[in-house]
């Protein structure tokens, strides 16, 4: 047998106490499957309080910096942040030549291609399987499973939290506000919800989901980002008896065009396995042009699923498995044209505040058949019995494919010409 | 660059064209990805018709044998059958020091262990991602993405027709040799259909994924196996009735007796990602304690899905990816203690042919208690208007969980008191 895979870990919170406890209680398996000892000999935290961790043996570093310069084969980066400790800490391990195992979407999305040259000029591995989606192998399907396929498409629930608050408004006829307050009980949204609900935690992950997926360079600031905050159960309803649900999407697309990634809500038919992903799970569908469509499935955050990723890319570097970082040498990533959102072309929900009088109805058709849009179908309900007389009527349409240029143009006119009050609601529909 | 890698397909059909057309249309990639050229330089067939492939280059065997004999690096099998030549040729490759690449599941079921035991003392690959659920990558996610997870449980659809036939039964009203006479028409069944609709094929794949999920020596033999003849339409409809779907899973399944291996119709939640699983699909779901569950779906067979994951094992064979085939040294898996089918514990789904007399119900609720099986649900239906009177009431009953020894017995005495008509119709409820 080789002779052990030294392990330092940076970071003892959530992550990093469950791959610890993983390494202890999976010890022998991972050394048989590894061909190789896979010893934890050096961790790296801020504090050091009791955390019940046996950590006999192990050097206790209060600096990752110092870690990461420290007698060990591979570092293992869970501290987060783009920047600071964890970047220079990166940079450090790299240098040296040692491996980098990260959990750290936002340093990958800001810094992934630069850590993936240092990684290949020093001949040391970059692996970041923790980083999207949890648990779930979706950077080594990219990278590997589907390593001869052109995908022409990744799309996915990467976001727990803002799916536990659709499934909730969803299921249980909650507003956005209320669910969201529970998902901050539960632990599942932090105290200032921004960056998950925003889509801002969605796009990091989507911009490294598109990287692998076309052979180009990440491209984070390219990512059209639209969060939920404004779905509204009236949405949600309209979504269901048209047959989809509503799911924050990240979407990576090669068109013709070039290379859109967007964030948005978006109707999904009830159908499709990524519709079907309810509360904290995550979802990532990939469609390429030999397998077709392949979804998968599972816990996309959390400690043990976190951890059971990170141990992957530790017992592949300790088998020697090297792969390139993005599945292909960092000079043969393409520049990808990107596909502003305007271009994008695709169905649209669109739900309307209608004057309720003679003609409104034809001004706003009138502004669509100016832009091309033709419409599927409009859903318009009678008031319930008992409600308030309004001289407001709610109108749902949903357009067959159109840019969203057009939309735009048409509601913006729409609402110019007086015929409609209130912002327009509108949903990208994403087909299979 | 490195050398070119020089492969050699045995077996031109659907999988073995669509592989050739894969590595001519995705040269350039694989290149990138694999940091070397991956050529064909050798074929072999029975037939040298015409099938529009581009084998420019390419030496033609008509004899896989000669083709595992030749100046290739890589041996690519695709023949198909336990035996006979694919098996031959398998032997000659890696004794040879050749990797071995393979979608014959009928082989690696019998033989996986044999051929590891040969590729691991000749130093040579042997990658068979192309065996199990076409092309879902569930081996390399065993193999390597679920590393660091003790795996408990391994269930999923791994035969299309079957799904197929299933689905079309259930969406449609249609009984079984109807909707198997489309699958036949359509190309998804063979004229002698046996080995599908009767589990074979399934237990073959479950036997492969046992063995990577607990590092377990291939057991083929002790799959139990029931096939989906007997499903009925009125199964169906109880089922929907009571949240589930009826789907043909294998099932894997470590409990503190051993290994459970078990094929056969299982109630399924309608919740669970397998029972949305519809068609031709196939989908497998994997709980690991790190992971929780982790759902892969997509395409299980056809020429392009297979090819993919025929692709993805050259290229990691390519960049010297070198594994062992099933995750663990061959003298590292176990014997695992094979737990026979009537120690199965689980809950059930029984339908009778009720004798429509008073105290039929109380003998069987006695023969019932008497075995310790509490009912958790019982649905007896009024005879629909107008149907035949008769004296035979049909009855469905939803076990908590039990033993297939008490539920066997139990029904057994049933039909023994008089008060059962017709053989009864038990089906597994599988739980999360």
């Amino acid at each position: 047998m080789a002779e052990p895979l030294r392990v330092g870990v940076a970071g003892l919170g959530t992550i990093g106490s469950a791959l610890v406890r993983l390494l202890g209680r999976r010890r022998a398996d991972l050394a048989v499957r590894a061909g190789r000892e896979i010893t934890l000999v050096a961790v790296s935290d801020l504090s050091r309080r009791d955390r019940g961790l046996d950590l006999d043996g192990a050097v206790f570093y209060d600096d990752a910096r110092s870690l990461a310069r420290g007698d060990i084969d591979v570092f293992v980066e869970l501290i987060g942040g783009a920047e600071g400790a964890a970047y220079d800490a990166a940079r450090i391990a790299l240098s040296r030549g040692k491996p980098l195992i990260t959990a750290n979407k936002a340093m990958i999305a800001a810094h992934g291609l630069e850590l993936a040259g240092l990684a290949e000029a020093n001949g040391a591995a970059l692996a970041f399987e923790a980083a999207v989606a949890g648990g779930i192998p979706v950077i080594k399907t990219l990278r590997e499973g589907l390593a001869g396929n052109a995908v022409r498409r990744v799309s996915g629930i990467l976001n727990g939290t803002c799916n536990y608050i659709l499934s909730r408004m969803e299921t249980d006829g909650l507003p956005f506000d209320v669910c969201l307050a529970d998902a901050q009980r539960l632990g599942y949204a932090e105290a200032d919800p921004t960056f998950d609900v925003g889509g801002f935690d969605t796009a990091h992950k989507l911009a490294i989901l598109a990287s692998l997926a076309f052979g180009a360079k990440i491209d984070a600031d390219a990512v059209s980002i639209e969060g939920i905050q404004t779905i509204t159960l009236a949405d949600l309803a309209a979504a269901d008896e048209l047959g989809y649900r509503i799911k924050l999407l990240g979407v990576a697309e090669r068109t013709q065009k070039g290379v859109e990634q967007r964030v948005h809500p978006t109707m999904v038919a009830k159908s499709e396995p990524l519709a079907q992903t309810m509360g904290v799970l995550n979802a990532v569908t990939i469609d390429g042009d030999a397998i077709g469509a392949l979804t998968l499935v599972g816990a996309g955050a959390g400690g043990d699923p976190t951890a059971s990723a990170v141990a992957a890319d530790i017992a592949d570097i300790a088998r020697g498995d090297y792969g390139p970082a993005f599945g292909r040498p960092v000079a043969a990533l393409e520049d990808a044209e990107r596909v502003p959102m305007q271009r994008h072309e695709g169905g649209y929900y669109v739900r309307l505040a209608v004057v309720d009088r003679p003609g409104s109805m034809a001004s706003i058709a009138t502004r669509m058949g100016e832009r091309k849009i033709s419409l599927e179908a409009i859903m318009q309900k009678r008031p319930a019995k008992g409600a308030p007389s309004s001289d407001i009527a709610p109108v749902v349409l949903i357009t067959h494919a159109t840019t969203e240029t057009s939309i735009r143009e048409a509601l913006t006119l729409a609402v110019a010409d007086g015929v409609v009050k209130e912002k327009p609601q509108v949903i990208r529909i994403e087909r299979a």
